[in-house]
């Protein structure tokens, strides 16, 4: 029997297993492991499979007849020190086969598609093995049925949610919008009409907040299924992390490599976005696609193939898609980053010095919305949004869910700041919304959640040399020094026109 | 200034450099690092670009003020106990932006191609990043323009050698037929001739051996520059391993990351095989390329594609290349794995039991380069090939080089062995060369040279229930069970007809 003492090694893999050995180690020889090999390890009736690390004899700080686990090993083998651990071989998981055969382009069947969905669920693919999946759905783009194959396999792999209404509403943005954070007040908006919208938000993936991150600064996002039926029956709507209940629990985990690499290709995102809201119990599904020359859709032509995919896929799945084309030039509002956003956010449903063009988009969706859920027409229904947002029925609704989900709080105040001038006068041209990104993302977004930008000037405006076109917060002194240096580096993320 | 104190993890991480932090720690905090950043490290004027693994600080093998070293990192700082290092933020590698835009099918310059291979020989891309590319380079094969840029950049990034003669030969196979070890036999023929073929061979990529590893087991193969002149000065040929001289160093960094992923596509094996050529010194190529329904080349058709693309880009290498199509429906020789092979690879060059396959392909091999090398015609180089193995010159020269090289050793004998039986009664109409390749793999080659298959059968033998068709070979009970469960699994390796 391969059995070895488990030694907590501390080290966090963030969901990849990892187990050290010493390379004098008896099992190590005998079994004929080297490195970068994959392990079964047992403890109990509890199993991961695990990247094996091979280490150094002379080094100490794992003895003799010892092995080394990651956090995410020692927690899924519910490990206590010196707990014998049995080693053995672990196959290639089956679904390679199909990622290789992908890869070099056969299509996949339906079973396929859920072996390789099981696989990153259970952990079994590598990093590596899962970047090599990531890049070919960017590299061999998938067809309309692969994405159907990918999606149903995402959905069946986690948990779903069921609801009594007969019209369950959600709402999407694709992305790459800096600042467009719509979503809060969308909810509130359409659950004052009454209309039943459990939405479930995603954390950032290659932008420095998403939904998730900035309703976590006003709110308890983190709920499980039954905390959110809670809130949805009480309320109408919720504003939850995604993450948090194992709705198509596979996009978490391709979603990490998809961020270590800055890659999200279409097929994926068309996954990712339609598997949430099949999971969540969606029935119409409204997706707000910016459209500009740095968002994530550049010509309004990509705009309408997308669209396309999205219909397409989401009428397989027996969901009623629409895709709202939105400006995509420039960030909305003012912030940038989950604190900077939730300000944002609040002054529209406070109608306290809202920014305008956050409050425009949001009514747009919310019309739509309104005319999906069967409580308003085309001609009247931005007028039941607008009346629903003046009144402060939206705010009363935030302020509702936000108590249902655990108490409104303020966001977090950035400890340090400072401005970024602008390099000369001119009239402002162009703004570059991935750079903006990287600049939020340098000074700590989101990980810091009070880090990131505020805005202070827009397309057309006149600024004169030294003017602060926008302030960087920051929690440390390194990442803002770091945020500074690339804004100093980068002297054209907006475009200046004499 | 942010110093920590240098520790040695002993983690073998294969040239991938990773450190270890305590998430406490407060240069951690201070500058917003998270799991999975890339770092710089510097110590002294040295530096390394790692991964960073954040420990959890109630574990106790790394003390506040610490960093964790892996070997890679620790050996490329040339780092002491408690030597003071500093850690800064590292940027995303320039060429990450050239890595992502072709997979999404923008043509690269051959400037971007060299910041790719760069980042890669320096070690800046991380195992994923370089997994993407990998998985790219299948999912959206290179065109010639492309491999070209590749290939140049390849051999641009590491040592070339120049030799003397108007004319240099090289040789190579493309690999996927198992045991089909010529190389050892045509450089001999060819050296014996007068020719000039300072042979650098690979090592295994999927396959279970790899020339290098074979001769290896027959002399010393890890040769420096200052080595293969003076051999192939004195001998006119060499049989080295070419991953220790800096060859188209980024080659072995792909190859490590295919390995993993058991990917191999067809651009970057042609970048592979001509950049090593190129940096070799080499002017006349001769490729084997074996063809069957489980070879590397499947059909014909996919050979003639290949062959174009090697002769394409070879000439804007300036290099002639010449493909011999070869049968690839079973494997050459009866040995499979390092030290089997070697032992066909004598049998034939003495002149004792050879496997007729196996010296009918070498004397194929060397007739054209004999051709090629301009030392006979066409109709007569056959001739001169086999007089040259038949009279012992093949053998003489291959004694020479081995001297040359550091001397002859007999290849190990494996500790333990067992047979595969066939299943039934019948006659062989079909071999997998793949499954067998994984089944030689799980008896541990090629890391465990002795261990592999010694083939009984060839195709359109009969067999009866129980006979041998193969006997394992391994170094360790675990494997050689791993093995044998395989083939119980996979009684259809061997296809048998009644």
């Amino acid at each position: 029997m391969n059995a070895l003492a488990a030694r907590r090694s501390g080290v966090q893999t963030l969901g990849n297993p990892r187990v050290y050995m010493r390379s004098d180690c008896s099992i190590c020889r005998s079994e004929g492991f080297t490195a970068h090999r994959r392990l079964g390890v047992r403890l109990g009736t509890r199993h991961v499979v695990a990247a094996l690390q091979v280490v150094d004899a002379r080094t100490q700080w794992l003895e003799p007849g010892q092995i080394g686990l990651c956090e995410t090993a020692w927690r899924a083998l519910r490990a206590a020190p010196s707990d014998q651990v049995i080693v053995t071989h672990a196959d290639e998981p089956a679904s390679m086969a199909y990622l290789r055969a992908r890869l070099f382009g056969h299509p996949l069947s339906d079973d396929a598609w859920r072996g390789i969905v099981d696989d990153i669920v259970e952990r079994r693919l590598s990093d590596i093995e899962m970047a090599a999946f990531v890049a070919g759905g960017s590299a061999r783009p998938m067809d309309v049925d692969e994405i159907t194959g990918l999606t149903r396999a995402m959905v069946d792999a986690g948990q779903t949610l069921q609801w009594d209404d007969r019209r369950v509403l959600d709402k999407h943005c694709i992305g790459g919008l800096p600042g467009n954070r719509t979503t809060p007040i969308v909810v509130s908006i359409c659950a004052a009409a009454g209309l039943c919208i459990p939405k479930t938000s995603s954390r950032a993936i290659t932008s420095p907040a998403g939904t998730a991150d900035v309703v976590e600064t006003l709110m308890p996002v983190d709920l499980d299924l039954d905390a959110i039926r809670t809130v949805v029956r009480r309320e109408h709507g919720c504003l939850a992390w995604g993450g948090s209940v194992g709705l198509s629990p596979a996009d978490d985990q391709i979603i990490r490599i998809e961020r270590a690499l800055n890659i999200d290709s279409q097929g994926q995102m068309v996954a990712s976005i339609l598997s949430k809201k099949v999971a969540a119990g969606a029935h119409s599904v409204l997706i707000d696609i910016p459209v500009g020359p740095t968002a994530k859709c550049r010509t309004a032509a990509a705009a309408h193939a997308l669209s396309e995919t999205l219909v397409d896929v989401g009428a397989r799945l027996g969901l009623e898609v629409r895709c709202h084309l939105s400006d995509g030039r420039q960030p909305v509002g003012r912030g940038i980053g989950p604190a900077n956003e939730a300000r944002d956010v609040l002054a529209v449903l406070r109608n306290q010095d809202a920014a305008r063009d956050l409050r425009e988009r949001a009514l747009d969706l919310a019309s739509i919305l309104l005319e999906m859920g069967g409580v308003a027409r085309a001609d009247n229904a931005r007028e039941l949004a607008v009346e629903i947002l003046d009144s402060g029925a939206a705010m009363g609704k935030l302020l509702c869910i936000a108590d249902a989900q655990g108490g409104l709080r303020p966001p977090p105040e950035a400890r340090l700041s400072a401005p970024v001038g602008a390099p000369e006068d001119g009239r402002i041209t162009a703004v570059d919304n991935r750079r903006l990104a990287s600049l939020a993302k340098l000074a700590g977004a989101p990980d810091a959640p009070a880090a990131g930008l505020i805005l202070h000037v827009r397309l057309d405006d006149h600024v004169t040399r030294g003017e602060a076109l926008a302030t960087v917060t920051a929690q440390s002194q390194g990442e803002l020094d770091y945020a500074l240096q690339y804004a100093a580096d980068n002297p054209d993320i907006w475009s200046l026109h004499p």
